[in-house]
């Protein structure tokens, strides 16, 4: 059975990284394809790090994916961002030392962005760093985790505070895999795809504006274009900028508004996309504040947000205060500025470090609640 | 005060890897200049991380190392192999968190070979990579640990087993800070210096049999050439092999054989550097047993050694098998070959995987034991 037998939708994407460069793979039936990931192990020994929720899904796939000659281990974890911790990334270590893995092992990261960043934190640091490979099950972390070599774990006193720069040897994206998403969990992931669109590339906005009905049906060919360019899109931004000193803060666009919303609310009850779709809205009615977007802007940003199934407004109960605490501007120091990511057109994200007080202080005031 | 009024001596030599090369500067007087430390200084916060034993002895003179608009806190460790843990590395991480230190964060390692194999695994990994220095006060850890990016801890099934690749921002080796070694320690520490000079450099060994009294009175001058010259080889073959892939092995010549002894002794029985001592004895006489060296030449590696206040032999309760388990061959396989590195001539060394098992045998049946 050969690749283009088994999978109906295949297409490839080449992160350009010198040396550390690597393919994605996106299509259906991908799991279970031994000829799909015997490519990228490196030696003999294979450990596949998945969660509590995957595992039923997609383990058995992926382990009938594995060459016949390969030593496959397995390892469990907890479901959720409260496991993604130091010592969830040591009992995979733990694991691979009691299975006696060499440096030439390959670990499988099976699961959503927590179990990616985890994986990969635990093969960058394992005997100095071995291979890994993602094969991301949910929207969100195909077109965001995939691209950027980002791992690690969260501290009690900080969000991914531990971790490393470390790129798979393969990302494998299987969009069946999509089917088992709960759709606020795919409405989340849409966010960031639509963000891809806002920040670089107007035509795949407009492409998105058409194609959202189809996307939100699971539709293949759609989805496997529409996680294609957003991964090509980041994966332009990594390259000019892979260590995050520049460039890349374009893909914070409406993160520092989202991210207040998350922790104002606590962290889960609003989905990271959720708070992202509004913190976006946020941001293009700034925009249009600053005198950049036309109200038509504003309004075909909040169709197109509305259409992925994300909210518009922001909480209820969350007041100015709330939100300039939560985005460490001090009420007293009014000369203070934020930097944030704003829009010049749909199309074309910018980092302004320029809006005056008053404006962000009078958006937050009156940008709707429900 | 300039740097040339308060350092009687002062080299300098560059390791050279792309856009992470970096200087070691060798000399005394060193510590206590805030002109050494201040170019090295990424932002405005400085963690001094040292252990017990160090601190009483060199952290004041770091600390008024520090320019004085600098934010400086330490943390002092417990001394010892077995404090090289994950659960140490923790606490540098919590330290940091505790006092909000940004990824522009500096952190100083003072200390032995442990030390700075920790600190520089919490730099790599600290909100994903920040710069570190290394401050290295025992003679071994100048010479070896200054070189190479090698950072990491123990697990309880494995040395080194969790660790990185991370290289410091700058090496500053105080040679005045050799005055509080113990004997034994500077003599393991030589074991090294020895070994550069056997794998790599005749001229650097002639020296050495010349020199070694100034070495062990500690003569600045004697001392600084030696560390820059062991530097400066194994700079030369950790540029070729950054990540350990070939040539690196050579760094191993006396540790397969030394490894052995160290761990049936127990960690800490023998220093590291003795049974380097003894294990380098044991592969110069291999070499002539494979017809490679003169019987002269196994002489003058043994008065070098000697010289040096190491053993030339073996512990007197370790027997033929102890050495082959403990170097991992199966005393049935007889087929099973090791991987050696021995003496063609001293001054090079090879990479030998075709020593006959009888051979071997042979001689760790007979190498002089007490």
């Amino acid at each position: 059975m050969t690749l283009s037998e088994t999978t109906a939708v295949q297409r490839t994407l080449q992160v350009a990284l010198d040396e550390r460069s690597y393919p994605i793979h996106i299509g259906t039936g991908l799991l279970g394809d031994p000829a799909v990931l015997a490519p990228y192990l490196a030696g003999r020994q294979v450990m596949i790090v998945t969660n509590e929720t995957v595992a039923p899904l997609y383990l058995d796939a992926v382990r009938r994916g594995m060459p016949a000659d390969i030593e496959v281990q397995e390892l469990i974890l907890p479901d959720g961002e409260a496991a993604k911790t130091l010592e969830s990334v040591s009992r995979i270590w733990d694991a691979l030392l009691a299975a006696g893995f060499n440096r030439r092992c390959t670990l499988v990261a099976l699961g959503g962005g927590v179990i990616g960043d985890m994986v990969g934190f635990a093969a960058a640091c394992y005997q100095r760093g071995v291979s890994f490979i993602q094969v991301p099950t949910t929207l969100l972390s195909q077109v965001d985790s995939s691209v950027g070599g980002k791992t690690g774990v969260n501290h009690p006193l900080g969000k991914n505070m531990i971790g490393a720069f470390w790129q798979p040897r393969a990302v494998l994206i299987d969009i069946d895999t999509l089917r088992t998403l709960p759709s606020r969990e795919l409405s989340a992931g849409l966010a960031e795809v639509i963000k891809y669109g806002l920040i670089r590339d107007a035509e795949f906005l407009a492409w998105l504006e058409a194609e959202m009905p189809a996307l939100r049906t699971l539709q293949p060919e759609a989805l496997a274009w529409a996680i294609e360019r957003s991964c090509a899109l980041k994966a332009e931004i990594v390259a000019e900028d892979e260590t995050e000193q520049g460039v890349r803060a374009l893909l914070n666009l409406g993160h520092t508004f989202g991210h207040a919303i998350e922790a104002h609310q606590g962290y889960g009850s609003w989905l990271h996309g959720e708070a992202v779709g509004a913190g976006m809205q946020m941001a293009a009615e700034l925009s249009r504040r600053l005198g950049w977007l036309e109200q038509y802007d504003v309004e075909r940003s909040a169709a197109i947000i509305a259409s992925a199934g994300l909210p518009l407004e922001a909480p209820m109960d969350m007041g100015v205060e709330d939100f300039l605490s939560r985005m460490r501007l001090d009420k007293k120091n009014v000369d203070e500025r934020l930097r944030l990511i704003l829009l010049e057109t749909l199309g074309r994200a910018v980092i302004h470090d320029q809006t005056p007080r008053e404006l962000l202080e009078e958006l937050l005031a009156t940008f709707p609640r429900s």
